[in-house]
């Protein structure tokens, strides 16, 4: 495979950390640069904790943009940088893969034009666990033939906000597919109020929270005699990278942008 | 093993028919008559649906009792029906195993003085299905050393109520054995109504209705770094009848009155 | 929606019972007569245990694609049968939906290309559970992504053969999408001979036999840090209706062959 | 509660950090003194990476016990070691924890006898992840009913030995309670070898191998109708944890020696 180059935004981060790991040790990829809010004419190999690689770091984007020569922007900042970094890749014709929800869609519009212009793929994916994708991909696949379905996810009991956006997205995308329906028994009777938890489009979310639990989601589809069930757990940080090498190998054969990291799966 | 003679009380109603087919297949039991509201005079055998089983039908219980010498009385009727079956029973010094869940605690507590007076065993168990049963007390078991648990309980959706009994009788258990406690973050907020589910003790059960369901029951335990699962899935009723057989068993070495399956198991 | 006349054979059968259930049951589908080998000139209301529908049953194909006119000829009979009633009602201008696996190549490329002559379509399909087709497809995608997967069957234990069909075919689809690898650690051992499964193309497979199970799989696709898992538990043989219905619906409007649900299912 | 105070051997491997986490954070437990093969004379806050406890730390173990006043020793070394400091700490009527698996059957009641004579508890546990321990004696327990059973494992693609250690301590436990029996059809056949897994006693282990996985293991009880499944999955080392406190806060109630974490779990 030819070598792709990366920039990398955001390196002390949690994910930016991982992503460091994976560019060292994928053979076709290369780091040529990363850009920090600190840390500005140091190696990467200079900051404690991070690999040894002797990419430079940048606290300036147009310069180093400017000054080093790449193909891919790997951006896994925060919403509002991420936004400055991904226009500013795209007039220098450097490719970006970010990571990140910020993007209202009148920026999305303006971000796909400028894309199509430069004939410059960009991929933006608010979720990067490939097996998550897929269960959501597959869920709104399923519904279409099982209309009869329920959501349980489960996550540790620091989580403050029920139900997780990973159900509330599934949710979203199996009401695509299915004929509206009104699930259970017209005349069913909680006898302890929320038994059969959230109500969304008429389908059912419950959200499990235990310690020892990390993110876990369960798609049940009920039909005649049987069930169909996706599940996905992830066990790990490490789970987004699989997404992130795939969006770096994508958009170099890309002159468009791509939101969600659905829609470039088979 | 020495015989053991059975006197079946509702041989027509769909547990009976299981029970009809248990006797049969048990080489160490025997039916030696039915308790019926009709067909009196007739064979088990006569009836149509029912197994080749040449035990005689009675329609009056104190008639049978008088003319037919057996072990235990096999009630699987109603609540009411079965009260008056277990009394008249224990009168002729025949062993009740009763599935019902028809008593109240002073019928209990007279009937457990009879049982003693006479020196005669008594089984009395609301759930027949020994699987449910040892989730149950396992959970209680369990919930010592991982006080924070929910339950999923999963059936069919023609089910009105939600929760099931199982899931309340399973918290309850739970409640004696850990220390009280409100699980979750203390600052969780739902999103959307009724996610984090019913809160009973502190617990939180989740009620999933979906056609293709049975009648399925899990209990997850989070710890640090771990999670506990017992689960239960029921997918026919035969699956009461591994409990009917314990009962019929245990009673012939018992002389006191034991109501609930999860004390005759060790 | 418009009216699907249906020609039924092997109406006695433990398929056919659940078909005529199904076409009782179905607004826009009517029975316009069974092939049976025997109860010609009968009508299936006179059949004890069938259900009240008036359509008359013959024993000679010929006469019965002569004398009815229909659409469908739903076929649930044996392989040997099946193919000569398919060949007929091809012949007569009946769309042909048929349930077995006793085609061979040479016999589907006549079908097929008889089917294009007349432009009738015909549908073949050796798995009518949706659910179960639904998980062979997912599994077929996911492996492009994941190509580390272990498929776990578990059926009843009066079960001969170990692993099941489905699992077979599955491993077989997947061996399509993933690029072929050998699993495990290179240098792993069984200290008990066995624990590691089948190896087919490098893929494990486990097949479990307990009491209490019916027909259940579970398909596992391992990734850096995350687990996404495909399960189908058929609890029913009612499980194949709705993959009946929907090969009954889909044949009206296409003139070519389809073998497999998977090839209808989008 | 009454403070314990602890002097803990192997403060720098991986379960002694997390000892080192769990000690800091239970108030009742309070660290006297560490037990390291280096850093004599230093303190655990001066160890670059460990918590900041003022506890003075000692390369030589007689030393240690004469100058420190502690209740318990914590033992995370290793088996040749840890069999040392043991015997030592029994010496000095220190209660010793240990995590090791290093002691035969002599040496076991050896120090039973000794533990006797002075009156000191002593907790050796193998397994300190309170969840696996309840599974297995859970199993125990449900084999007495359910006789068939299967056992499912899932680790991690690097481990090299299958089935794992806790398959085979569990089939060892279901054996000592379940009639023996060789399970599935007399006339099973598997088309492809391996498929019914590893058969221990006439149990069937089934080992599963992906990335992604961590340590999890299901046992499946099959009944007429029925499944009881437990399971537990270890996501993290910190899942040793409870049953170190578990086991330090016993040890502290007893004067004999226990081997096994499910010999103090009522």
């Amino acid at each position: 495979m030819e070598k792709i180059t990366i920039i990398l935004a955001g390196p002390r981060g949690k994910m930016g950390m991982e992503a460091l790991k994976l560019i060292k040790e994928t053979e076709h990829f290369e780091l040529a640069a990363a850009i920090d809010r600190k840390n500005g004419g140091k190696l990467i190999s200079n900051i404690e904790g991070l690999p040894a690689l002797d990419a430079p770091i940048y606290e300036d984007v147009e310069q180093c943009f400017r000054e080093i020569k790449a193909d891919v922007l790997l951006d896994l900042t925060t919403p509002e940088i991420g936004r400055k970094h991904t226009e500013a890749a795209l007039r220098h014709g450097i490719r970006p893969v970010v990571g990140t929800t910020g993007f209202n869609e009148e920026e999305l519009e303006d971000l796909a034009k400028t894309a199509e212009e430069k004939g410059v793929g960009v991929i933006i994916a608010p979720n990067f666990a490939v097996g998550a994708v897929l269960m959501m991909k597959f869920a709104q696949m399923a519904a279409k033939y099982f209309p009869d379905v329920e959501i349980i996810e489960q996550h540790h009991d620091q989580k403050l906000d029920a139900p997780s956006g990973t159900a509330i997205k599934t949710a979203e995308l199996i009401s695509k597919s299915r004929k509206e329906k009104q699930q259970g028994h017209p005349n069913e009777k909680e006898t302890l109020q929320g038994a059969r938890g959230a109500n969304m489009n008429g389908m059912r979310i419950h959200s499990v929270r235990l310690p020892g639990l990390v993110a876990h989601q369960e798609v049940l589809f009920g039909g005649n005699g049987q069930i169909l069930t996706l599940r996905h757990d992830s066990l790990h940080r490490s789970s987004f990278m699989s997404g992130v090498k795939l969006a770096i190998e994508t958009v170099m054969n890309i002159d468009i942008l791509v939101y969600g990291l659905e829609n470039i799966i088979e």
